[in-house]
């Protein structure tokens, strides 16, 4: 067992896990280089379902900014019936006007035409550098030569299809009462400055009734709970796809575990960060209110610092918090209140924890720190 | 000429600079060193008006974990009628319960009582450590033996004592129209990892009938406009002082100017800043809208690293719009509608703007870059 590897994640019971290359039965993927990435590395993916009852759930950023490909899946694909998804890394096809959505349908239709299947039952993902026109002719040829490899052993070749800085993939494959389940996601990293940006694919034959919810519920849980800079991506894309074969339904808790371990991974793989942690905020007024508290706290720069430095500063977790409360009453908070001493702890993942003794709302979110090495990758490069 | 050192900043005509150290008429100050200060350098300071007939304003932070002194401000003082100001470094006072609440009122007291003045004609303003319980005692004694040294020529002294890693003073004193107005201002650094805090002090002898509603035009229009990091201290503090002597009123727009030229100083000695950028937001839906795109930006550490690095990555700035107007319309974002260019020059204030095309309100933030420095300063530290 090695892909749950987080205290924060409870590994499903009876779960076994296999080669991460192996995608879940009637899903066959592949990925090629068609020159977007200058280092030779795969940068073009795509991920096909041989099963036409397949169904789905699409969830994306919601960044005014979105990307064209965004933009294609949510005015021009049938998300609930998406068949395959195209990738591409090295170019996020994102502010790039009314040229990028032409571009980003051409790589839609080329990948719909070499599989067969509906133009709207393919979804696109793209991530990398913003605002410069994609190589359309390039993409489009990759995603025709990837159609040529696709492989029920794929998984992982499109995993790194869609790396960009990520110090590894992250992906998994499991079997877990009768179904399988695979998956494969990317962040926070870049290929060229631009933003950190996260992309998810998860595959099954397990039989899901509404993969929508069902998705909105586990992502809720996992990737709305992260926070690497603070800063929502113009290309967020979670896709989800169903067949049914296995005729058994996903067990309780498995999508929520796999969706919760790739996002403690894109913490973990943050740009730059050293150590996670884990902001539990309690005795909120409302939700929104403990929701603000987490955020600000997860946020600041001076708590990323204090996790970096492993400096037991309860201070810096009050002052947040006390931004987060500016303006309403709010008894003084203390060392009492606050749990801070595992920001201090040599361990890779901190717990800390506040009361704020207003109520009964609680809220958590998971964060990286802040180092040197972000400011590196994000000052240090000139476009 | 030198305080007016800005392009941000309009020199009010007429002005004529004086030494800093010397105080506007009837005012005196004095510092010395307490024991706060492991360093020697003075930490505790003592600004006093001869003159009863002073009005004033004193505007305080937000933050719900506000320090004792913004405490003891707000809730024990007459902040229409101070007469004068009791200040020391390397001790916040913040997050210190009902304890800190009373050093605060001894530190007020003492200063009434050897000034012989009203306990409530007192101000308290205090920068530093956090969570630490003030030594009273030590800066009891500092408020009696700086009342021993108070002087027209004080100015210097007393700015000094509020310093904490701040480059050097901020202080200016000028002549215009008749009236005299000196001003101390600190910020942002810290004498220990705790968090930035603005501390001003302002007095003239100019006759000013609506303090408050002057200073918070002029606070609106400078130190609310400033971002380093993003986070709202526990202690900030401006205090505004004026005895009306000189029979004449203050011209318009100086003290919007001395408080901009201080509070860019600020920006400019931000912890581990190199650079300052100005970010104007155009065409926005409305005034909260404007703001809210403009702060977005402005603590975007995507942005504030391009600035350091000098790369004219206007995408990181589309992308930090598009977070600020999430789930809303908004026609895809380009170059066109983003004037960049100063982002990647050499210049040491950058100027950015952004049309966003949907209305006609408009706001500007002035925020400083994101460098290795700040991550030493804060990460390196360990409390």
């Amino acid at each position: 067992m090695t892909f749950f590897n987080s205290r924060w994640c409870d590994v499903p019971e009876g779960v076994e896990e296999f080669n991460p290359a192996t995608l879940a039965p009637g899903f066959r993927a592949g990925a090629v280089h068609c020159g977007l990435k200058g280092s030779g590395e795969t940068d073009v993916g795509l991920l096909t379902c041989d099963s036409e009852g397949v169904s789905s759930a699409v969830l994306l950023t919601r960044n005014a900014a979105a990307a064209a490909p965004v933009r294609v899946c949510r005015d021009h694909c049938d998300l609930g019936s998406i068949r395959a998804v195209a990738v591409n890394s090295g170019n996020a096809n994102a502010a790039t006007g009314e040229q990028g959505i032409r571009d980003a349908l051409a790589m839609r239709d080329a990948a719909a035409e070499v599989l067969g299947i509906p133009d709207e039952a393919v979804a696109v993902a793209e991530t990398g550098v913003i605002g410069v026109p994609l190589a359309t002719e390039a993409v489009v040829a990759g995603v025709k030569s990837a159609a040529k490899v696709l492989s029920a052993d794929g998984g992982e070749d499109f995993c790194r299809a869609i790396m960009t800085t990520d110090q590894g993939p992250k992906q998994v494959t499991l079997e877990v009462g009768g179904v399988t389940v695979s998956a494969q996601a990317k962040g926070a990293g870049m290929i060229e400055p631009g933003f950190a940006t996260m992309l998810c694919f998860v595959q099954t034959d397990a039989q899901i009734d509404d993969p929508d919810s069902e998705l909105r519920r586990a992502v809720a849980r996992s990737f709305e709970r992260i926070t690497v800079d603070g800063q929502m991506s113009t290309n967020d894309t979670v896709v989800l796809q169903a067949t049914g074969s296995s005729g058994r339904a996903m067990p309780e808790g498995v999508l929520d575990a796999v969706l919760l371990q790739l996002a403690l991974e894109v913490v973990a793989d943050g740009e730059g960060a050293e150590r996670a942690g884990r902001i539990q905020v309690n005795g909120a007024a409302d939700q929104g209110e403990a929701e603000r508290v987490a955020r600000a706290i997860a946020n600041s720069p001076l708590v990323k610092t204090a996790l970096t430095g492993r400096d037991a500063n309860w201070g810096r977790i009050a002052q947040a918090a006390g931004m987060a409360l500016a303006g309403e009453e709010w008894n003084e908070p203390g060392p009492h209140s606050i749990d801070f001493a595992e920001l201090g702890d040599a361990t890779a993942e901190a717990e800390i924890a506040i009361a704020l003794g207003r109520g009964y709302a609680s809220a958590h979110v998971f964060f990286s720190d802040l180092t040197h090495e972000y400011i590196r990758i994000n000052a240090e490069y000139t476009t």
